[in-house]
Protein backbone atom coordinates (compact mmCIF):
# COMPACT_ATOMS: atom_id res chain seq x y z
CA UNK A 1 0.00 0.00 0.00
CA UNK A 2 0.93 3.70 -0.51
CA UNK A 3 1.19 5.13 2.87
CA UNK A 4 0.07 8.90 2.15
CA UNK A 5 1.43 12.26 2.96
CA UNK A 6 1.75 13.49 6.47
CA UNK A 7 4.85 15.11 5.81
CA UNK A 8 4.34 15.55 2.18
CA UNK A 9 5.05 18.12 -0.88
CA UNK A 10 7.83 20.66 -1.09
CA UNK A 11 10.29 19.69 1.37
CA UNK A 12 9.73 16.16 1.98
CA UNK A 13 11.67 13.79 -0.09
CA UNK A 14 10.90 9.89 0.18
CA UNK A 15 14.29 7.97 1.75
CA UNK A 16 15.42 4.97 -0.61
CA UNK A 17 16.03 1.68 1.56
CA UNK A 18 19.62 2.14 2.81
CA UNK A 19 19.02 5.63 4.30
CA UNK A 20 16.45 3.93 6.39
CA UNK A 21 18.30 1.57 7.14
CA UNK A 22 20.80 3.93 8.32
CA UNK A 23 18.77 6.14 10.30
CA UNK A 24 16.84 3.20 11.82
CA UNK A 25 20.17 2.05 13.68
CA UNK A 26 20.94 5.38 14.62
CA UNK A 27 17.99 5.27 17.20
CA UNK A 28 17.58 3.42 20.60
CA UNK A 29 13.98 3.77 21.40
CA UNK A 30 11.09 3.10 18.83
CA UNK A 31 7.58 2.96 18.41
CA UNK A 32 6.29 -1.08 17.93
CA UNK A 33 2.08 -0.50 16.99
CA UNK A 34 -0.18 -3.13 16.55
CA UNK A 35 -4.04 -3.84 15.71
CA UNK A 36 -5.72 -4.91 18.82
CA UNK A 37 -9.19 -6.33 19.30
CA UNK A 38 -10.43 -2.37 19.86
CA UNK A 39 -7.88 -0.68 17.48
CA UNK A 40 -4.42 0.30 16.99
CA UNK A 41 -1.90 0.61 19.80
CA UNK A 42 1.02 2.45 19.58
CA UNK A 43 3.91 1.65 22.39
CA UNK A 44 7.62 2.98 23.04
CA UNK A 45 10.59 0.01 23.23
CA UNK A 46 14.04 -0.22 23.11
CA UNK A 47 15.29 -2.10 20.01
CA UNK A 48 18.29 -3.35 18.21
CA UNK A 49 18.78 -4.14 14.42
CA UNK A 50 20.13 -7.58 13.40
CA UNK A 51 20.05 -8.05 9.75
CA UNK A 52 17.80 -5.31 8.50
CA UNK A 53 14.93 -6.29 11.46
CA UNK A 54 14.03 -4.82 14.19
CA UNK A 55 14.56 -7.01 17.37
CA UNK A 56 12.88 -6.10 20.87
CA UNK A 57 12.23 -7.51 23.94
CA UNK A 58 8.49 -7.90 26.11
CA UNK A 59 7.59 -9.57 28.71
CA UNK A 60 5.03 -12.80 27.59
CA UNK A 61 2.35 -11.31 29.64
CA UNK A 62 1.28 -7.96 27.92
CA UNK A 63 -0.46 -7.07 25.47
CA UNK A 64 2.29 -6.90 23.07
CA UNK A 65 2.97 -10.30 23.37
CA UNK A 66 -0.42 -11.33 22.71
CA UNK A 67 -0.87 -9.28 19.50
CA UNK A 68 2.45 -9.35 17.52
CA UNK A 69 2.97 -13.24 17.16
CA UNK A 70 2.75 -13.98 13.92
CA UNK A 71 0.40 -10.73 13.32
CA UNK A 72 1.32 -7.55 11.08
CA UNK A 73 2.98 -5.18 13.03
CA UNK A 74 4.60 -1.82 12.72
CA UNK A 75 7.75 -0.06 14.08
CA UNK A 76 8.43 3.38 13.06
CA UNK A 77 11.44 6.21 14.29
CA UNK A 78 11.81 9.21 13.69
CA UNK A 79 13.96 12.30 14.93
CA UNK A 80 12.45 15.81 15.10
CA UNK A 81 13.83 19.07 15.36
CA UNK A 82 11.23 22.02 16.56
CA UNK A 83 13.16 24.46 15.92
CA UNK A 84 13.64 23.93 12.44
CA UNK A 85 10.39 22.39 11.85
CA UNK A 86 12.32 19.40 10.32
CA UNK A 87 13.05 15.99 10.62
CA UNK A 88 12.83 12.19 9.37
CA UNK A 89 10.23 9.35 9.88
CA UNK A 90 10.85 5.73 8.92
CA UNK A 91 8.59 3.18 9.04
CA UNK A 92 8.66 -0.53 8.90
CA UNK A 93 5.84 -2.53 8.39
CA UNK A 94 5.72 -6.85 8.74
CA UNK A 95 4.86 -9.90 10.45
CA UNK A 96 6.18 -9.95 13.58
CA UNK A 97 7.26 -13.38 15.24
CA UNK A 98 8.97 -14.34 18.37
CA UNK A 99 12.23 -14.89 18.16
CA UNK A 100 13.42 -18.67 19.52
CA UNK A 101 17.38 -18.55 18.85
CA UNK A 102 18.01 -15.47 20.15
CA UNK A 103 21.21 -17.15 22.02
CA UNK A 104 22.36 -17.61 18.15
CA UNK A 105 22.42 -13.53 18.19
CA UNK A 106 25.61 -11.90 18.65
CA UNK A 107 25.49 -9.74 22.34
CA UNK A 108 25.81 -5.96 20.67
CA UNK A 109 22.91 -7.06 18.31
CA UNK A 110 20.81 -8.13 20.86
CA UNK A 111 18.30 -5.15 22.55
CA UNK A 112 18.82 -3.75 25.92
CA UNK A 113 15.66 -2.46 27.84
CA UNK A 114 16.29 0.94 29.60
CA UNK A 115 13.52 -0.39 32.33
CA UNK A 116 14.04 -2.78 34.48
CA UNK A 117 10.90 -5.73 34.86
CA UNK A 118 11.36 -9.70 32.83
CA UNK A 119 11.42 -9.17 29.02
CA UNK A 120 12.37 -12.50 28.34
CA UNK A 121 10.25 -12.51 24.88
CA UNK A 122 12.33 -11.30 21.90
CA UNK A 123 10.36 -10.42 19.01
CA UNK A 124 11.31 -9.65 15.47
CA UNK A 125 9.56 -7.16 13.12
CA UNK A 126 11.18 -8.30 9.75
CA UNK A 127 12.74 -5.36 7.79
CA UNK A 128 11.40 -6.39 4.39
CA UNK A 129 9.28 -3.75 3.70
CA UNK A 130 10.87 -0.29 5.09
CA UNK A 131 9.86 2.99 4.04
CA UNK A 132 10.75 7.06 5.18
CA UNK A 133 10.87 10.34 4.06
CA UNK A 134 12.62 13.41 5.75
CA UNK A 135 11.52 16.88 6.17
CA UNK A 136 13.60 19.76 5.39
CA UNK A 137 13.61 23.04 6.76
CA UNK A 138 12.04 26.03 4.66
CA UNK B 1 -7.53 -3.22 27.35
CA UNK B 2 -4.46 -2.93 29.42
CA UNK B 3 -1.97 -1.74 27.37
CA UNK B 4 0.91 -3.95 29.01
CA UNK B 5 4.25 -2.67 29.67
CA UNK B 6 6.99 -1.96 26.92
CA UNK B 7 8.92 0.40 29.43
CA UNK B 8 7.98 -1.28 32.90
CA UNK B 9 8.73 -1.87 36.43
CA UNK B 10 10.78 -0.11 38.92
CA UNK B 11 11.75 3.13 37.38
CA UNK B 12 8.31 3.29 35.84
CA UNK B 13 4.89 5.62 36.67
CA UNK B 14 1.71 5.41 35.01
CA UNK B 15 0.56 8.95 34.65
CA UNK B 16 -3.12 9.99 35.36
CA UNK B 17 -4.92 11.81 32.67
CA UNK B 18 -4.77 15.51 33.67
CA UNK B 19 -0.67 14.81 33.49
CA UNK B 20 -1.16 13.18 30.05
CA UNK B 21 -2.92 16.13 28.88
CA UNK B 22 -0.27 18.74 29.75
CA UNK B 23 2.07 16.43 28.01
CA UNK B 24 -0.12 16.29 25.11
CA UNK B 25 0.09 19.78 25.17
CA UNK B 26 3.84 20.48 25.24
CA UNK B 27 4.42 19.24 21.61
CA UNK B 28 3.85 19.94 18.49
CA UNK B 29 4.74 16.92 16.61
CA UNK B 30 2.49 13.35 17.51
CA UNK B 31 2.20 10.07 15.28
CA UNK B 32 -0.93 8.69 14.37
CA UNK B 33 -1.81 4.89 13.45
CA UNK B 34 -4.72 2.98 12.24
CA UNK B 35 -5.41 -0.32 11.05
CA UNK B 36 -4.97 -0.84 7.44
CA UNK B 37 -6.11 -4.01 5.58
CA UNK B 38 -2.74 -5.24 5.84
CA UNK B 39 -1.93 -3.72 9.27
CA UNK B 40 -1.18 -1.06 11.64
CA UNK B 41 0.64 2.27 9.93
CA UNK B 42 2.22 4.86 12.13
CA UNK B 43 2.85 8.45 10.44
CA UNK B 44 3.95 11.37 12.04
CA UNK B 45 1.75 14.27 11.60
CA UNK B 46 1.74 18.45 13.35
CA UNK B 47 -1.40 18.40 15.58
CA UNK B 48 -3.52 20.48 17.97
CA UNK B 49 -5.01 19.69 21.15
CA UNK B 50 -8.82 21.83 21.92
CA UNK B 51 -11.03 20.43 24.65
CA UNK B 52 -8.49 17.41 25.16
CA UNK B 53 -9.00 16.35 21.53
CA UNK B 54 -6.11 15.83 19.67
CA UNK B 55 -6.92 17.55 15.81
CA UNK B 56 -4.00 17.43 12.32
CA UNK B 57 -4.48 18.47 9.18
CA UNK B 58 -4.32 15.77 6.62
CA UNK B 59 -4.80 15.61 2.29
CA UNK B 60 -8.17 13.92 1.29
CA UNK B 61 -6.30 11.46 -1.13
CA UNK B 62 -3.90 9.77 1.43
CA UNK B 63 -4.04 6.48 3.14
CA UNK B 64 -4.67 8.80 6.50
CA UNK B 65 -8.06 9.71 5.26
CA UNK B 66 -8.96 6.81 3.68
CA UNK B 67 -8.60 5.28 7.16
CA UNK B 68 -9.41 7.20 10.08
CA UNK B 69 -13.01 8.08 9.31
CA UNK B 70 -15.20 6.70 11.81
CA UNK B 71 -12.52 4.02 12.60
CA UNK B 72 -10.11 3.32 15.33
CA UNK B 73 -7.62 5.49 15.81
CA UNK B 74 -4.57 6.32 18.02
CA UNK B 75 -2.12 9.11 18.97
CA UNK B 76 1.33 8.63 20.30
CA UNK B 77 3.31 11.25 21.86
CA UNK B 78 6.10 11.16 23.60
CA UNK B 79 9.70 12.71 24.66
CA UNK B 80 12.77 10.36 25.33
CA UNK B 81 16.00 11.28 26.21
CA UNK B 82 18.68 8.84 25.10
CA UNK B 83 21.54 10.58 27.25
CA UNK B 84 19.40 9.93 31.02
CA UNK B 85 17.64 6.54 29.21
CA UNK B 86 14.65 8.63 30.24
CA UNK B 87 11.39 9.75 28.65
CA UNK B 88 7.82 9.93 28.99
CA UNK B 89 5.08 8.36 26.16
CA UNK B 90 0.86 9.51 26.17
CA UNK B 91 -1.50 6.95 23.85
CA UNK B 92 -5.25 8.50 23.37
CA UNK B 93 -7.23 5.89 21.64
CA UNK B 94 -10.74 6.04 19.88
CA UNK B 95 -12.32 6.51 16.89
CA UNK B 96 -11.14 9.37 14.78
CA UNK B 97 -13.95 11.41 12.91
CA UNK B 98 -13.70 14.29 10.31
CA UNK B 99 -13.85 17.48 11.20
CA UNK B 100 -16.99 19.56 9.70
CA UNK B 101 -17.16 22.53 12.09
CA UNK B 102 -13.37 23.43 11.81
CA UNK B 103 -13.96 27.16 11.31
CA UNK B 104 -15.57 27.24 14.13
CA UNK B 105 -12.64 26.60 16.12
CA UNK B 106 -10.13 29.67 17.72
CA UNK B 107 -7.43 30.47 15.27
CA UNK B 108 -4.57 29.13 17.83
CA UNK B 109 -6.74 25.63 18.39
CA UNK B 110 -6.12 24.93 14.59
CA UNK B 111 -3.14 22.60 13.80
CA UNK B 112 -0.75 24.33 11.76
CA UNK B 113 1.17 21.74 9.35
CA UNK B 114 5.14 22.22 8.86
CA UNK B 115 5.22 20.43 5.64
CA UNK B 116 3.47 22.31 2.73
CA UNK B 117 0.54 20.45 0.63
CA UNK B 118 -3.35 20.65 0.22
CA UNK B 119 -4.82 19.47 3.99
CA UNK B 120 -8.10 20.28 3.49
CA UNK B 121 -9.31 17.35 5.73
CA UNK B 122 -9.07 18.19 9.64
CA UNK B 123 -9.36 15.09 11.70
CA UNK B 124 -10.19 14.73 15.05
CA UNK B 125 -8.76 12.01 17.54
CA UNK B 126 -10.92 12.18 21.04
CA UNK B 127 -9.22 12.84 23.95
CA UNK B 128 -11.35 9.85 26.11
CA UNK B 129 -8.96 7.18 26.61
CA UNK B 130 -5.36 8.55 27.25
CA UNK B 131 -2.92 6.97 29.18
CA UNK B 132 0.79 7.52 29.78
CA UNK B 133 3.88 6.78 31.72
CA UNK B 134 6.85 8.45 32.20
CA UNK B 135 9.99 6.31 32.59
CA UNK B 136 12.64 7.85 35.09
CA UNK B 137 16.30 7.61 35.25
CA UNK B 138 18.19 5.32 37.17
Amino acid sequence: MTTGSSWTSGKLRELDPSECLELLRSRSVGRVAFCAEDGPVVLPVNYAVHDGDVLFRTSPHNSIARHVNSRPAAFQVDEIDDFTQSGWSVLLRGTAELVEDVHDLPQEDRPVSWAEGTRTLYVRVPGGSITGRRLYPT
